[in-house]
């Protein structure tokens, strides 16, 4: 099963695709999607709606990972935050793949066994859980692979948890 | 020249496309796409994005004219405008047509001569500048065509502007 991580952003998206096999976790594939800065928005959001089109028409991921939106942010980030946001889950939603979401924290304690991890630290965890010699680069690619980790490792509970609700 | 308005929302978002000749401005047509209330985010999104779509096509506007986000909304409202936006914009760049925007009360002052102006207020002088017998429903649609009509009475200023910068 290949999983999709996407790290949205305005100007460059992370994607990170990952698949289990057993008790392993293999790398699929990972980078960013970047516009230039000085476009216009909605040209920005064209490039990184296109990039990442691309990137789920040829992984064929079974499953795409997002990360919620945070609170604690001003209301100009959290504007960017859901327009990026909104760009990744339409590219999904087209696709007809399943959009699953965690929390910052969640996606921080899958990955390294603590919710207030720093950005080093998860990219660490993410090159060692994948057997990379280094982080992935950029960082918003890491932090794609660790939304999909966090999908792998959380998704069995997930399940259990809504099957006993559906009960 | 075709003109069209959109009012982006992530349950329904409203269009409406205005047509300028010479002095007359007429409605060429209006609505809104909905999803369900009930279905997870992605797909509501993706079900709005294929209809705003699906209404480039169709009328080929020559721009597309969007409300900026405005500020004095609590965070979580301010995500969901973004991701509303993010899906109206990408709709349009997809499509090569160019996106203006104009702040909430630069278009109530552009159709009723007040910034301030009431929703029922946009709606009536909406329905009189495009000579219809009742407000367009939904309101949606009555904001997307204020938002048209804006720009038909700005534009020129705003090109003159750009000009004059551009020397």
């Amino acid at each position: 099963m290949i999983v999709l991580g996407i790290d949205p952003g305005t100007i460059a998206a992370g994607y990170g695709a990952v698949e289990s096999s057993g008790a392993r976790t293999r790398l699929v594939d990972c980078g960013a999607i970047r516009a230039k800065r000085s476009m216009p928005l909605a040209e920005r959001l064209g490039i990184i709606h296109a990039g990442l089109s691309a990137v789920i028409a040829e992984l064929e991921p079974e499953v795409a990972v997002v990360e919620e939106p945070f609170a604690g942010k001003n209301l100009a980030t959290a504007i960017a935050i859901g327009e990026a946001r909104g760009v990744a889950l339409v590219a999904c939603s087209a696709a007809g793949i399943p959009v699953e979401e965690f929390s910052p924290s969640e996606i921080k304690r899958a990955v390294t066994g603590s919710g207030s991890a720093r950005k080093e630290q998860v990219g660490l965890m993410v090159a060692s859980i994948l057997g990379l010699a280094e982080p992935p680069d950029p960082s918003d690619a890491s932090d794609a692979l660790a939304a999909a980790i966090c999908f792998l490792h959380r998704a069995p509970l997930r399940r259990a948890a809504r099957d006993a609700k559906g009960r």
